[in-house]
């Protein structure tokens, strides 16, 4: 299946040579390469070391490690600046391993530049049992070294997207007066993977959109994918396809042993002026194993023998495993001590420009530290500030991304299209643009604009935003904006987010049936059921205003978690007498009180107003007395065990509300095309229809007990009769 | 914000024409054109009638729908082969609106063509209270002459490129001795959007390598998105990059009003011989209103002056509303009868074909009927051919899906780049492929066959599977595969499949903690909660090959509902005396029953082994007896009445679960990359751990009665002190 290495070597030869214009070689940098015979010799080590890790457990990548090594050999000796000393020095280059399965070569380059975790030890931990291993699977941001998790393909280049956006929007805010306190590099390594998933392509087109010249893309260009060649589900033009997109396109013909030629294109995309750089690197998956150039070597060990003749061909000694002569670390001894000299570099500029610009320095350095100025509970309008008229919580919302994005330099805002309907947009916005499209196509804005049009790509938007809020924890508060509904589309970006401890907020407007008009497939049914399951989320669904600054409350002070708010399109009543900001805090509170009460019912959201009238009209026609709990998001609550039956009303999938309830008006079916208000009458959210079934349910339980209710959670609204039913 | 219209013109007229190589023009190929008056007289009042349309209800999508008018005319009047008397005639055109939010534009166009559902009054029914509106917010695909539900951006795109698979597929099947029973075109209009998305992307880039020269993408170039010019997210060469990607790329400079120019360049894809084409239309959006080239017309209505004032300066009555004069109906007048033709056309060819062609002609007819041949259940192998020794659920799955693949020719069995993971690779398969790629890169497929290699791309392979199953329902039954995981990038097409009723199968393996060395970026927690939650979605996780078994044919039982089956990587117990693969069918059974018995434990997938080993333990060392429920899906079951605790055993978030147990061990934090029984070691799926704490359940329901249990839903493997726990 898989091309010969001659065929390979062909294409590779027969490729062009295209340097960046006007860029200088890496010698002419200043660069100064050892010998090629060092060079092979330290490729050869560290091919063979790979080959080893994964043997032992009999499993792991091999492939890409092997076939990368000296694109790692450029970038880790000679290109990139960081000090494995201090792997969190706030203007280092970052660096993504988008192809995250390929994490042993980052994990080997790690231990041989002297990050101290990772020893020889930690190393032989890949694959294993050990709990307390630093080289998982795939890389993982708690580990020294790893500036975002990767695995999920098409993820880690939109967050190398994100990074560099920061970087963008940090220089542009504070360098000054030619102090440079951010100027860092990003670099992504990337698969054929990440050019094929949409995430991957949504985030490439914004960073050419935004011409982020501190963006490097390194593509490990090795033809092979787990069903065989590339080939077989890929055929485009790809460097076409980067250049129509606004990339520098270059291309290196050998990427498995031509580490000047890398580190020369690795250069150039440093001095690229106003596009990020795509460098298109020919390598050979599993360089060296007798299976080098077929997908065999992608997943799987090697095998003993072909280790072994990887070894004797390399001149290694079969009979050694995990060999790393001295002479090789010292091939990189020189890469810590540089490290020491860009920190000191860096220290020494934040000193001068502290002392020439006190106000923003300080600032600065409050952003250096991840922190947020204290003042920001100021911008949270106080409950006497909120309307008291009917107002949707997207408007609600509004008022309060209002005055943060104003005056809060950390809150980086954006929205996947939806201006006009997520109210996102603040006084004074700058956006986020490059400077140079304000005469191309007459923008405004610039790269200190903290209001980002990211089009209509949620899932980059939020993958992206990873990538800001991995920068440093807490430097930049990303907040997106979109439907609900298209938060579906986000979901493996938010997934990523939470798994990582990334804060971010997602405004999620046009929640429920409520949407209306648009019709089910703008309608969310099922989708709270994932985010209330998803461990480290919190999903805030307020019911007015008051809860909607609570929501706020709860999402800026929750630093290692993401949050999302969940808001309404239509108009809501106010409660100010029974909203509470601090009782969103809490999870579930208490709304509406009865001391003696027959039945409790869980309000949400845009549902609030039918469960208040619904009570109202329980007392009034039965005589029936319900008290009201409000509920923000998943938390350990008790049904309460007062022997009287807890009823939920809310327009989504009941799965998880059967924890806190006995019975729920919830959605069974997908949603229906119709006004808002039409809606949830087509539904049965009338309180003139709900209110007599919770009354036979009180009676039921008068007169047979609560233990009635036991293993049988009621579906209050029926089936409705039409659509789909389960 | 928005260019004026005169900077348009003139971006319009610098663009060159550049019709597809050797295509003849509209008129060479016979259509004979309408006068320029009469063109202008059909789009004033369609246009027109729009901007009434939405202004009844003060709301919906205008600006598109009246940019696109000339568009319309020439796909409705010229270039389309269908039949409005029969909108369900096999081989017409199919024609997908994948900016939905222009569904105006189609209901109207369907209207003023002849479809009888689409009334007068239907249309106005858009946006309106009415439950029986065939006019929603979006297309939807119950309703007649609608071929996918739209909407959600990208989706739509995706779908057409499975419509133009269906058809390559069943003509190179069934096309023999110059009869061509199928040989339909696919249209697909698109936005901005679905270009920017990365569904769309992923679409696109698989068109191209797949040569598919039966599909025309229109691209609606209006430059307008909700946030303004398209500009402000999206400055990248489109033209270039659909030529990188396969495509050939025609340009309309004038899409306003160049019927003529719009329809060489439909007839000129027609034409084409090996690439899919993409027709770059420059239009206005909201042509004729005072906003026309602004995103104010895009989601609202225009407002009452300014239709006054369209009407006006377009030469209608200002006064008058919803006119549609006799002699535009008349201008449509020939499409019906032409209809007629080309059905008639079409019946004549499948009767010679038939009759040429008996075998290949019955198999045909039955897959034109939307039927699998009766024997299909011979494919599922019995219980006594499965195997007794400890294998993966992955691997039980591919000894099914092999036949099936082998002999049923409706299923289109695919891959996201997971061939050897995945298992559903069948004897004999043929790759769906370009005969064209076979001397241009060695690949071995043509369109008759049956394996899809969708490449690194979840989200395209479940979205063009929907338009593979929506071609018509039945002819086709699309497999994907991937691992569990990656359905969270496919949710929004699973979603809509799910929505539209369409039947599919996915093959997710790898699930559950047990994907093991991958780490917590490959394990799914919180995804199955979405799917449980799904309405009209069968999410289907066995636990032995038996139940693979069952799960299959509910699978394929299920002809208007997609099913999720989930499936291990790693090695499960067999468990012949009492799986069962009707079991599976009911949602739920008894796996070892126990008359008398102290405690149920559910048991799922992955998972049943050690519920059967705690089962044993508990008995042996307390003797508590337990029964074993299998529980596969979603269905309303009672908690048995029994008074005995029941404990759910499955490594995936509880939500939900509590409707069926009392209690669980399930997962509250992501996963963790260990192997995959340590894995379940270190979150405490270890029987020896969870038979003490069943024990103290059981004792304690004992004691204080099974009342104790009420509103206390027990997560019983604990928080382990790590990670985040909500």
């Amino acid at each position: 299946m898989a091309p010969s290495l001659e065929v390979l070597d062909k294409v590779a030869q027969s490729l062009p040579v295209n340097p960046l214009k006007g860029a200088k070689s890496a010698v002419a940098s200043g660069i100064k390469f050892e010998s090629t015979e060092t060079h092979d010799r330290v490729l050869k080590v560290f091919r063979a070391f790979i080959a080893d890790l994964c043997q032992q457990f009999n499993g792991g990548h091999p492939g890409s490690a092997m076939g990368m090594a000296a694109i790692g050999v450029s970038l880790y000796k000679y290109v990139m600046r960081y000090s494995p000393q201090n792997c969190e020095y706030f203007n280092r280059d970052r660096f993504v391993l988008s192809n995250g399965h390929a994490c042993l070569w980052q994990y080997l380059f790690m231990h041989l530049i002297g990050v101290k975790s990772m020893t020889l030890e930690q190393l032989k931990s890949y694959h294993s049992s050990r709990t307390d291993s630093i080289c998982p699977g795939h890389p993982e941001i708690e580990n020294e070294g790893v500036e975002v998790t990767t695995g999920p393909l098409g993820q880690g280049v939109a967050n190398a997207v994100g990074l560099a956006i920061a970087t963008k929007n940090l220089a542009a805010t504070y360098n000054k007066d030619g102090i440079e306190v951010v100027n860092n590099m990003t670099w992504c390594m990337i698969g054929d993977a990440c050019l094929q998933e949409g995430v991957g392509l949504e985030a490439v087109s914004l960073a050419g959109h935004w011409r982020l010249n501190n963006l490097c893309v390194i593509y490990d260009n090795n033809n092979i994918t787990c069903d065989g060649t590339a080939d077989v589900a890929n055929t485009e033009d790809m460097n076409a396809k980067m250049r129509a997109t606004g990339w520098n396109v270059i291309d290196v013909a050998n990427g498995d042993s031509d580490i000047e030629a890398i580190t020369d294109a690795l250069i150039a995309a440093r001095q690229s002026t106003e596009k990020p750089t795509f460098i298109n690197i020919r390598t050979t998956i599993g360089f060296g194993s007798d299976k080098a150039g077929s997908a065999k070597t992608h997943g799987a060990a090697l095998g003993v023998d072909d280790i072994a003749s990887i070894k004797t061909s390399f001149g290694l000694n079969p009979e050694e495993f995990y060999q790393i002569p001295q002479d090789v670390y010292d091939f990189f001894k020189d890469v810590g001590p540089r490290g020491k000299e860009y920190e000191a570099e860096w220290n020494a500029s934040v000193s001068k420009y502290v002392q020439q610009n006190p106000e923003l320095g300080t600032e600065f350095q409050l952003r250096v530290a991840g922190r947020m100025p204290d003042d920001w509970t100021k911008c949270i309008p106080t409950s006497e500030q909120l309307p008291k008229e009917p107002v949707a919580t997207r408007k609600s919302a509004g008022l309060i991304t209002n005055p943060l994005g104003e005056r809060m330099r950390n809150f980086l805002i954006g929205t996947a299209d939806l201006t006009p309907s997520c109210n996102v947009a603040f006084n004074q916005k700058v956006d986020f643009q490059s400077p140079n499209l304000k005469t191309a196509c007459g923008l405004n804005g610039d790269y200190s604009g903290r209001y980002i049009h990211y089009g209509i790509r949620e899932h980059a938007m939020c993958a992206i935003s990873n990538g800001l809020a991995a920068f440093k924890k807490g430097t930049f508060l990303p907040v997106t904006s979109s439907f609900f509904m298209f938060y579906l589309y986000a979901a493996p970006a938010v997934r990523m987010a939470a798994l990582q401890g990334l804060q971010q907020i997602h405004i999620a407007t046009h929640d429920s049936i409520g949407t209306g008009e648009d019709g089910p497939t703008h309608q969310p049914i099922a989708l709270p059921a994932l985010y209330r399951a998803m461990p480290n989320l919190l999903y805030i669904r307020p019911c007015d205003s008051e809860e909607v600054a609570g929501a706020f409350l709860a999402a800026i002070q929750a630093t290692e978690t993401p949050t999302i708010i969940s808001l309404s399109r239509q108009n809501l009543t106010q409660f100010p007498q029974n909203s509470s900001r601090e009782g969103v805090a809490s999870g579930a509170y208490v709304f509406a009180e009865s001391e003696v009460f027959d039945v409790t019912l869980i309000g949400v959201g845009s549902e609030m107003g039918y469960t208040m009238e619904t009570r109202d009209l329980l007392a009034r026609e039965y005589g029936i007395k319900a008290r009201v709990q409000s509920r923000q998001y998943k938390q350990s609550v008790l049904k309460p065990r007062s022997g009287k039956p807890t009823v939920v009303i809310e327009a989504y999938a009941a799965n998880g509300w059967e924890r806190y309830a006995d019975a729920s008006f919830s959605m069974r079916r997908f949603g229906k095309s119709l006004p808002s208000k039409a809606a949830y009458e087509y539904f049965g959210y009338v309180p003139a229809k709900m209110a007599p079934k919770i009354r036979d349910l009180v009676e039921e339980v008068r007169r047979e007990g609560i233990e009635v209710l036991r293993g049988d959670f009621r579906d209050l609204n029926g089936p409705l009769g039409v659509g789909f039913e389960h």
